[in-house]
């Protein structure tokens, strides 16, 4: 890449049964910015299983972690567990009072909610999600990357690559993110019109939603208990 | 996923300076697949690094691997390392003879050209690498995707999830791939038109060619000292 920059201490948060590419996609987005920093971030220095089984190394610990220009908070079923873990809240709360932006992936932005980050912000996640984010007392937005002040959103799993162009342009420059795109030959071509709930057949709608239904009743009633706690009406 | 389907054997290489998410994004679609069994093959069973730092762990070694219905071949700066290894090349032959598929993914089309699969065969790489696709006595393609027969390509980093899409379609069924998008929610959005030469700004173009200018002339020698050897005229 040609355009320099100073640097940029960039950090995602890592887990079990997290869904890889929610990481993954920003990561090879992200670590081309000149200057960037790229941790992984979890409890212990040892390494952990997406829900897939691909195994991830942290490199740096909730406690060991600098102040960060950037947080990065991916999903996956994982996030459940995330969501009652106040020492991993604590993290995203304190960390989120200083970077330049927080940019969840994914379920991810259900996690930054349970963190109290999300109340009266603009938002978007995953569309089996999207329902639960006046839980958190979040305004939401059917789009695939909304930026609304230091939050930034991608919808489900590959959002996560858009969602990254976009904070690389924020970051530093639209010529930035241009160059990325193509070294990377961003230019998708879906072999199907099968990405949204708005576009899939309904037979396909429905086998997903089948197989996302236990999931789906345990984010509800943990959604539920956050708006109950934070006296939330979710409209 | 509601489709039901026989076991799969789905291994991918791994190695040094490999770009992470040509393997990351087929490893996304491809585990979705009901009965897959998703192995990332190395020499040891040591944790390795992609070009920009990511650690990912092998879980199986070329001498352990057992047969595969599929191979994906990832690529990466490292892919030039591996164009001169016989025991890997060796490994690809021997396991292509038998598996339903090859997947090369960006570069990783090099190595499987190093390894004698793209001898008049319909292919495609990374932009940056796609001339050098006649070196290896292969017919070079402008598309996303290609299938050839057994010799499925994508080209660089972002298509293999567009290939990975398709191969799950061609194994199993367009239902099951289109079910996998609607999880994963592909309906990308890049935020600029600038994934590939022909739709990105020229001074995109120019910046990105300067960063790869290195890479490119060694990736040229090596095409070179392949067609010499196999009495390859590049046309």
């Amino acid at each position: 890449m040609i355009l320099a920059g100073d640097q940029l201490r960039i950090g995602a948060i890592i887990f079990p049964d997290m869904d890889q590419i929610d990481l993954t996609g920003p990561f090879e987005v992200l670590t081309r910015i000149p200057g960037s920093d790229f941790q992984l971030i979890w409890k212990e220095l040892v390494p952990i299983r997406d829900v897939k089984g691909l195994v991830l190394t942290p490199n740096s610990t909730f406690a060991q972690c600098p102040q960060l220009d950037l947080l990065v908070v991916p999903g996956g079923p994982g996030q459940q567990q995330l969501m009652g873990d106040e020492g991993v809240l604590e993290f995203i709360r304190v960390q989120a009072a200083q970077v330049r932006f927080v940019f969840s992936v994914c379920t991810g932005a259900l996690i930054c909610g349970a963190a109290g980050l999300l109340r009266n912000v603009r938002a978007t996640t995953h569309w089996t999600a999207h329902h639960l984010l006046p839980y958190f007392g979040a305004i939401p937005v059917g789009a695939r990357v909304v930026v609304d002040g230091k939050l930034i959103s991608a919808a489900g799993v590959t959002a996560g690559i858009d969602g990254a162009l976009r904070v690389a342009a924020l970051l530093r420059s639209d010529e930035l993110s241009q160059q990325i795109q193509l070294a990377i030959e961003y230019a998708p071509e879906p072999p199907f019109a099968s990405g949204t709930p708005q576009s899939a057949p309904s037979e396909v709608i429905a086998a997903v939603q089948a197989s996302y239904k236990e999931l789906a009743a345990a984010r509800l009633a943990t959604a539920q208990r956050f708006a109950e706690r934070f006296n939330i009406q979710p409209v």
